[in-house]
C-alpha cells in the first residue's frame, strides 16, 4: 500500500465519483468549542464512501472477469454492485439478513443478485470463499483489500485539499470506523499530502476494537454479544492489511454511544440538512460530545454514509 | 436587471456562498422517465438559495449603512441575517408568528432581531415600511429587488456550468416559485448562458399565482383562504420586477400537490440523502410527478430549501 495506489484510484475515479462538499454550520462550531468541518460522504453514489472502493477495486480487475462476490454490512455491496454494473460484470453481494431494508433494496437496484445470510449463525467469510470459488468469481472483501483502501483513500486526497482551501492546516479528522478501511487510506493520504491532519478513528462503545488495538499494539476483539444501532460499523476486529496502517498513522482512537449518535444525526439534519445513517455519524458526535479528547481549532468530520431506514431516522428526529 | 448584475453578485459572492452539487440517483430517473439532475440549494449556508440573494443585496449596500430590515417567511431572513452579521451590520428581520420554529431560531442564530407579526391580521408590507422608517433601516424584500435577484440568479450561472459538465445542453429547469426570485434570477443567467435550459416555475396547487399569471400575461392573485405545508412560497401574486422576467424567459409554470411534496421529500431522503422542506421539494414533485408536462432526455430540479421542523420531516418519512 502507498500513495501510488491511492492516485490512481482518484485518477480511474475521474467522472465515477463525486468530489463531496465539506459542510459547516456556526450552531455546530459553538456546540463542539471549535470549528467543525463536515465531509459529507452520504452525498456519495450508492449514499456511502464504499462507491469509492468499489470502484477503485473493480477497475483494477482484468475486463474478462467472470463476476465478482462481495461481502458487505450492507453500503460496500451498493458501491461495488454499481461500479459492477458501469463495467457489465456481473456481481454477487453477501449481506446479513438483518441489514436495513435500504441497504438491501439499494443493492437490487444497482442489479446485484443479494444473498442472504444469518449474521449469528453462519461464517461470513466461509460462505464467501465457497461462493466465489463455486461460480469463480473475484471476491471483493469490504476493508482487507488494497484497492479497496485506496479507493477509500481518495477521500483523504480531497480533505487535504479542501482542508487547505479552509485555511485549515492542522486537525484532528475524526472517522467512521468498522474494519478500517477508510481510515486507513485517508490516513495514507494525509500522511503523504496534509501531515498536520491526523486521523482519529470513532466506534460504537462496544465496538472500539480499533481504538483498543491502536492502544495494545496488537488486534483486539470486540466481546461477543454486544449490540448497537451503528450496523455500518459493527466488525469485530481490524483487518490485517488496515492494523499496521491506522497503528502507524492514527491518533488515539475514540468511542460513543448509540444515544450520542442519534443526536449528532439529528443535529446534522437540521443545521447542515443531510441524512446520516447511525454509523455514518458517530464522527460528528464525537466532535461534538468529546470535545476535550480533540486538540486543535478545528476539526473535520468525515460523515460516512447515510442508507438509513425511516423509522430509525424518525427516532433520530425525536432525540 | 442584466447578466453583469448577475456576474458582479457572483464575484462579490466568492467565498461566501457555496457552490451547491448537482446530485442524482438511477431510481429518481427511473421515477421520472428521464434523468433528474437536483441542484441541492438545501446544502447552501443558511440551508437555502436565500443566502445568495441576501449576500448580494447586503454587500451593494453603503458600509455605513445604519442597518437592515428583511421581511421574510423565515429563509430569506436567514440569509440576509448571514449577510449582516458578516458585514457588522444590525439586522431585524419581520417573520410570521406561525413560522416553523427551525427559521426562527436559524435567524436568532444569525444575531438578528425577530419581530414577529400575524400572517392573517397584520399587512405585512405596511408594518414593513413603519419599522425601517423608524429606526432608519434599508429594506431588502424577500424577491422584489434587483440585488436580491441578481444573487438568486448566481444559481443559474452555476446550473449553466454544471449542466454542461454533465453533458446536458437542452432540458427544463424547475424551480420552486413564490414570489419569483428565484426563478427570474436563473431564467435570467440561463438566457445568456445556457439558452437550451429553460426554466419552469413550480408551485403548490392553489397558490400557483405566478404558473396563471405567465399564461394570462398579468399578474393574477391568488384565492384568498387557501393552505399549503409549503410555507416558503405561499406568495399571493408574482413580482413587480420578477414578473415580465419570469413572462420573457420561462415556459409554462406547474403546480404540484402537497401529497406530491412530501413525497418527493421522502424519495430525497432515500436516494439522494438531504433534507428538503416541503416548498424546497415542488421542483423534485415536479419531475417526478408530471412527467408528461415536462420536455426533453434530462430534467433539472432546483431543490431550493431545507429548513424544515423535524415533526413535517417525520410525515413525509410515513408518506
Amino acid at each position: 500500500m502507498n500513495i501510488d495506489m491511492i492516485r490512481a484510484a482518484a485518477d480511474r475515479a475521474h467522472g465515477a465519483i463525486r468530489r463531496t462538499p465539506l459542510l459547516s454550520a456556526p450552531t455546530l462550531d459553538v456546540l463542539a468549542g471549535r470549528r467543525v468541518l463536515v465531509k459529507a460522504e452520504c452525498l456519495q453514489h450508492t449514499g456511502s464512501f464504499k462507491a469509492r472502493g468499489g470502484w477503485a477495486a473493480v477497475t483494477s480487475l482484468p475486463k474478462d472477469s467472470p463476476g465478482i462476490l462481495a461481502m458487505s454490512s450492507g453500503n460496500h455491496g451498493q458501491g461495488v454492485a454499481r461500479a459492477a454494473a458501469n463495467c457489465g460484470l456481473p456481481c454477487v453481494v453477501l449481506m446479513p439478513a438483518d441489514a436495513p431494508r435500504a441497504k438491501i433494496e439499494g443493492t437490487h437496484a444497482w442489479g446485484a443478485e443479494v444473498v442472504l445470510y444469518d449474521r449469528l449463525r453462519d461464517d461470513r467469510n466461509a460462505l464467501g470463499a465457497r461462493l466465489a470459488e463455486q461460480r469463480g468469481l473475484a471476491l471483493i472483501p469490504p476493508f482487507d483489500h488494497p484497492e479497496v483502501i485506496a479507493g477509500q483513500g481518495t477521500t483523504g486526497l480531497e480533505i487535504a485539499a479542501q482542508a487547505a482551501e479552509e485555511g485549515v492546516g492542522r486537525a484532528d479528522v475524526l472517522v467512521c470506523c468498522g474494519g478500517g478501511g477508510l481510515s486507513a487510506g485517508i490516513a495514507l493520504a494525509l500522511a503523504a499530502e496534509a501531515p498536520g491532519l491526523r486521523v482519529r478513528t470513532v466506534e460504537p462503545q462496544g465496538f472500539d476494537d480499533v481504538a483498543r488495538s491502536i492502544e495494545a499494539g496488537e488486534p483486539i476483539l470486540n466481546a461477543p454479544g454486544g449490540t448497537t444501532i451503528c450496523d455500518a460499523i459493527m466488525t469485530p476486529t481490524p483487518g490485517r492489511l488496515t492494523f499496521p496502517l491506522l497503528q502507524a498513522h492514527c491518533g488515539p482512537g475514540l468511542a460513543v454511544t448509540d444515544e450520542e449518535a442519534l443526536r449528532a444525526m439529528a443535529l446534522a439534519f437540521r443545521h447542515l440538512r443531510i441524512v446520516l445513517e447511525p454509523g455514518g455519524a458517530v464522527s460528528l458526535a464525537a466532535a461534538l460530545f468529546r470535545r476535550d479528547q480533540i486538540d486543535g481549532e478545528a476539526v473535520i468530520a468525515v460523515a460516512s454514509g447515510g442508507n438509513v431506514d425511516p423509522s430509525v431516522f424518525a427516532r433520530a428526529l425525536e432525540a
